[in-house]
């Protein structure tokens, strides 16, 4: 079986599967944690080399205050819970604005955790135009631009799989997800299960790798 | 009906077509020139204010010599017609390269032809990296990134149709793509036919509208 090298994840529709249970919506967040870790295990299983999770977006932040403050601290325990287990990892990000959670600015240097085996990019307050914006500072010479992102120790991705029915990518990523595989599942996030992970691996094998070719 | 202002067209599987009915690759693309009018006159009568065709990349001309002149020639045929319907036409590509046709030079700055209603933007040569590379010419002053991207003339993609089965944008305009609802038809190209186009507009209907937030 072909499998992705390096996954994207776009954990969506919290607030959907929050206000179905009879919840508020910014109570959706809590119910996306537990998912992270199950699916990181699988990755880890089925030795994925790379994950990266979209946490939440400099967009995002713009949210109802405590939409906002329950998807960061969601985030902020994400990554603590993955700090537990052998993660090479990384949070990306942009730090100099006030919605950054200074508990994550330890994690944005790349750390080795545990066995440190698997890659997982954490994108924490992030911004395609932040990502690209520094492209600028790349100089008339330099053929490969992707050195220049921000986000430039992230890989290319293989595969993208979005929980909650939307097919757009809301900005992940643009430079890594140029040739991905784009996956969709119509369940919410919190309603993850290991089925719709190997359905994901499934449908990836089926497809042909061309790289624009 | 809520209807997309801009839409962007990815015509795959020409090649696929053409294996499945008994001819050579390169005999794939002359049968996706009807098509693209078919699709113009659709999008005029709907109102739609922009469109966006996907020709060819710097990546496919690594393809067969035989299939590069094939799809070259599908390409000047199909910019020729739409330059006989109400359209303000721009061709969009990497005019320094040796892969780029010289008939089409003349549509590289913008023109109304006829009463140019609709804007058709035609991707010739087009590059994922070439688009991006300009935003070195930027200064550290210029917040608004998208206006050095070379196909900084073509606006905000909202539906992307793509053709022949394949979720992925191969390098379709990454920063106009950002926040598009991605819609996929399994047909490939040469079969297109109008309930196609009228079920993504249907489906686009159906989807909410966030930009990111």
């Amino acid at each position: 079986m072909r499998m992705p090298k390096h996954i994207g994840v776009i954990p969506d529709g919290n607030r959907r599967w929050a206000v179905a249970q009879g919840m508020t919506k910014d109570r959706g967040y809590d119910g996306g944690i537990d998912p992270g870790l199950e699916l990181f295990k699988l990755c880890e299983k089925e030795g994925i080399e790379e994950i990266t999770y979209y946490g939440f977006t400099t967009d995002n932040t713009k949210r109802p205050k405590e939409q906002r403050l329950a998807f960061t601290k969601a985030c902020i325990d994400a990554v603590e819970i993955l700090s537990k287990e052998n993660a090479s990892l990384l949070v990306v990000g942009n730090t100099e604005s006030p919605m950054f959670p200074k508990e994550l600015l330890k994690y944005t240097k790349r750390t080795e955790f545990g066995e440190g085996k698997i890659k997982v990019n954490f994108l924490v307050n992030y911004g395609w135009k932040w990502d690209l914006n520094s492209l600028k500072e790349a100089t008339g010479n330099n053929k490969n631009i992707i050195n220049y992102i921000k986000s430039n120790d992230i890989s290319r991705v293989d595969l993208i799989i979005r929980w909650g029915g939307r097919r757009r990518l809301s900005g992940f990523l643009p430079v890594q997800s140029i040739y991905a595989d784009f996956y969709v599942i119509d369940n919410f996030w919190p309603e993850f299960k290991d089925q719709q992970f190997y359905d994901a691996l499934k449908w990836y094998d089926e497809q042909d790798i061309t790289l624009g070719g």
